[in-house]
């Protein structure tokens, strides 16, 4: 059974939504309207049905995968209520259950059925790498539009929150660990005993400086938009009773590379580690 | 050359010291005043020789070392003070460098040689799993009465602050880690999702759930020191330019365990989320 699918909006990571939908025989669409050419682009290369408004989207589709920066989310779900959009709206974006329960109250309102969903991993491009979880009474429905691959997808039952939740707690670890080395090792720095401490590390853990400079690299370019995922990682662990202060302070460590967005290249560990200290 | 050398106080850290001064064939004495019946055992065991009061241990001693949970380490700076000692005094605490640089000033004050030390590792059992970092002008007559192993000892140069700071460098992935894990388990515990993360990380990161989990509970019954020390490395970080935020959280969720000091074995990981989890 064919349906027909809406993106907002075709990043990378929509972008492996999508293709995922195509190779499960779905009808996908998205609406270029207000994105960039490198939206439009790839929605070009993979083929997928390009409107024109977001009405019409919203006309069309039985239904619809937010999936767009944290910090936009619950603009992209008001957007879509004043469209008097009537399908399924399932929001795949990384926003804290207590933020999730707050969209899926208005589209209750507004007599959208609400799914709650949370991705893990990097944009899909082969099986067993990345994962869309879904619940709510419909995410049945919408995990059927997704099982051609290659992204894994995983129902956790009925209740809303769920889905977000554990997109929380796993971002919780790989991104705030991420952050909290790179709190580590500028404060390192500003001491003058990082490289005594990396020749600490590497006596302890082999391998464990490499792995973890590596890693503050590859993220630094995606800081700008780490920040908003943190302070919802924040209140996520708030609402569960412990401390939000954890991810206060990751989002203090991203918001301050915030500038690196558009470096051509990895920028170097030193220019990380200085932008990340207050003078 | 045989150096008196005082220990306050002897717990299993400072026995190791204690005994790597011996080996290196120094006269080693602690002060049995007001100390427990397990630090006379542990004393009495090694064959240290005993004093009956802190007057005493300053009036014998040439070398004084300072080994004590981080919230006591002003406390018997002062109290050394008050004794009109008049040799070298080192700290080996897990202390911030802005600690350490007060207590050095009292020193100075006072007329008393002053080191910084910072212990990382375990008590030491065995070669090259233990380390005494030293600085300042007398680090290398501290560190020569600790050349006979196991604890392995090296010297940071003259400036006060750089052996504290790399320990709670050190301190802060280790112990911060530990914290930040036991705050994501007891976030989608209460979410009711930890299965699922702990599947997911199982998929990612093989080991990882059981390494992370055994961590937690073997720091467990010792949390009701490390919310000091957490306390100290949220002060470097401040001092550093970084966000303490990190070391606040951690020092809450240390805190939260401190009643699991007197627990007959390792508490089970749902014991110790419990205990974290702020009803």
């Amino acid at each position: 059974m064919t349906t027909s699918i809406g993106i907002l909006h075709p990043g990378e990571m929509g972008i492996s939504l999508a293709a995922t939908a195509l190779n499960t025989g779905m009808d996908v669409y998205w609406c270029s309207a207000g994105r960039s050419g490198a939206s439009s682009e790839r929605a070009n290369d993979l083929g997928i049905h390009s409107l024109n408004s977001l009405e019409a989207l919203c006309n069309t589709c039985e239904i619809l995968i937010s999936v767009c920066p944290p910090h936009a989310a619950m603009n992209v779900a008001d957007e879509v209520i004043a469209c008097n959009y009537q399908g399924i709206y399932a929001d795949v974006n990384a926003i804290a259950p207590t933020t999730v329960k707050t969209i899926a109250a208005s589209m209750a309102n507004a007599g959208i059925e609400f799914v709650d969903g949370g991705i893990i991993g990097m944009p899909a491009t082969q099986h067993g790498t990345t994962w869309l979880y879904l619940c709510g009474n419909s995410a049945d429905k919408v995990a059927s539009c997704f099982s051609g691959g290659p992204l894994e997808t995983s129902v956790l039952g009925p209740e809303i929150g769920k889905a977000s939740g554990l997109k929380m707690c796993f971002a919780a670890n790989s991104k705030g660990t991420a952050a909290l080395h790179t709190a580590i090792l500028a404060t390192a720095e500003t001491m003058g005993v990082r490289d005594a401490l990396e020749k600490q590390w590497a006596i302890y853990t082999p391998g464990f400086t490499e792995k973890s400079q590596a890693r503050i690299r590859q993220v630094a370019r995606k800081a700008w938009r780490f920040s908003g995922e943190m302070k919802e990682i924040a209140a996520t662990m708030e609402a569960a009773g412990l401390p939000r202060e954890f991810f206060d302070a990751a989002a203090q460590v991203y918001e301050r590379q915030k500038s690196l967005k558009d470096a051509g290249q990895e920028p170097e560990i030193e220019e990380i580690l200085e932008k990340v200290t207050k003078k």
